[in-house]
């Protein structure tokens, strides 16, 4: 399969294209690096990414920002943040995206466990999360030609957790966090929301 | 309690008005009718409306407008209505009506079953529905001076189905789905989703 990983250059991103291209043909893609640039906050970068790629059958979004912090601290823009970049960016993905996939393709968002478990400061961060599971199990029974999307719920990474000087036991590794990415990719799940601890 | 109800005007606030006014004092409020107005779209509508109510204990919100359509032909501004209006406007209540709300108050805000159970149209609805759920979820764990919050989870409403033309049966009456809003002011509850299906 042409695979194209966006967010490549983040810590899971390098991990799920790197697992990825064991099997397959990946496309890297992030906004300053890569074999292709791609903004996913803008519409008009989308389009001419996806009219510009070529054929494809899988795409992975690991990108998205949204912010951290105490309910009481967060103004609007931060809320907007998320809504604008992790959630509406990942959705206009597939919005667009899907006008050019190959038939039987499938769409791969990235969410996060923060929507079912969240922690003091993820108030803006668990709605973006809770969004794209339900937005996966919706578009999903409207997607055509055997289109399949579903979103990957990671937990803490290792390495994120290291370089913050946390407690690594209560992570998982990017390569370990890989493997679910490869499962979506390569099975026939849809509208799932895939809890990385499950492919371990 | 004093308790407000936003969005007063519409099937579901009315019948949860009516069902809180047996034992509570109730301040109904919408955006054009009402014992006092509100635009929850309006940062300034909303702190205007929080400085000048006087005190209060609870918050219902049965207000907020999102996008039914094909998934196909849902355009950004589609996803956006519902982004500022039902889940930007009901966090904006909490964000800013929880500095002026009584010591242990509440505040009860509305998803929708699209969350969890998506029907072909729902793309635009199902993520805003999510994302109430995951906030109410997260911001649970960080709002100060004992204020709860909750996500009523309403399904088809009775009278809208009626309306349309529809099968009754697939709903609830507004009465019925009103029952939700009132364990949600006045029980212990706190971080929840709560199904109008379990409350009948």
């Amino acid at each position: 399969m042409r695979v194209i990983v966006i967010g490549a250059s983040g810590i899971i991103g390098q991990a799920v294209a790197t697992a990825l291209a064991e099997h397959h043909d990946v496309v890297r893609v992030a906004r300053n690096s890569g074999n292709a640039r791609i903004d996913i906050t803008s519409i008009e970068s989308i389009e001419r990414f996806f009219q510009d790629i070529g054929p494809f059958d899988a795409v992975v979004s690991t990108a998205g920002s949204a912010k951290f912090g105490p309910f009481a601290n967060l103004t609007v823009a931060d809320f907007i943040l998320g809504l604008t970049d992790k959630l509406m960016g990942q959705i206009n993905l597939v919005r667009i995206g899907s006008r050019y996939i190959n038939d039987n393709g499938s769409f791969t968002l990235t969410s996060g466990v923060l929507s079912q478990e969240p922690i003091p400061g993820s108030a803006a961060i668990s709605p973006i999360n809770g969004a794209l599971e339900s937005f996966a199990r919706a578009a999903a029974l409207e997607l055509p030609r055997g289109i399949r999307i579903n979103a990957v719920s990671p937990i803490w990474v290792t390495e994120t957790l290291e370089k913050l000087g946390m407690d690594t036991n209560a992570g998982l590794s990017a390569a370990q966090t890989a493997h679910t990415y490869v499962a979506s990719v390569e099975g026939t799940d849809t509208g799932k929301t895939l809890d990385v601890r499950a492919y371990v």
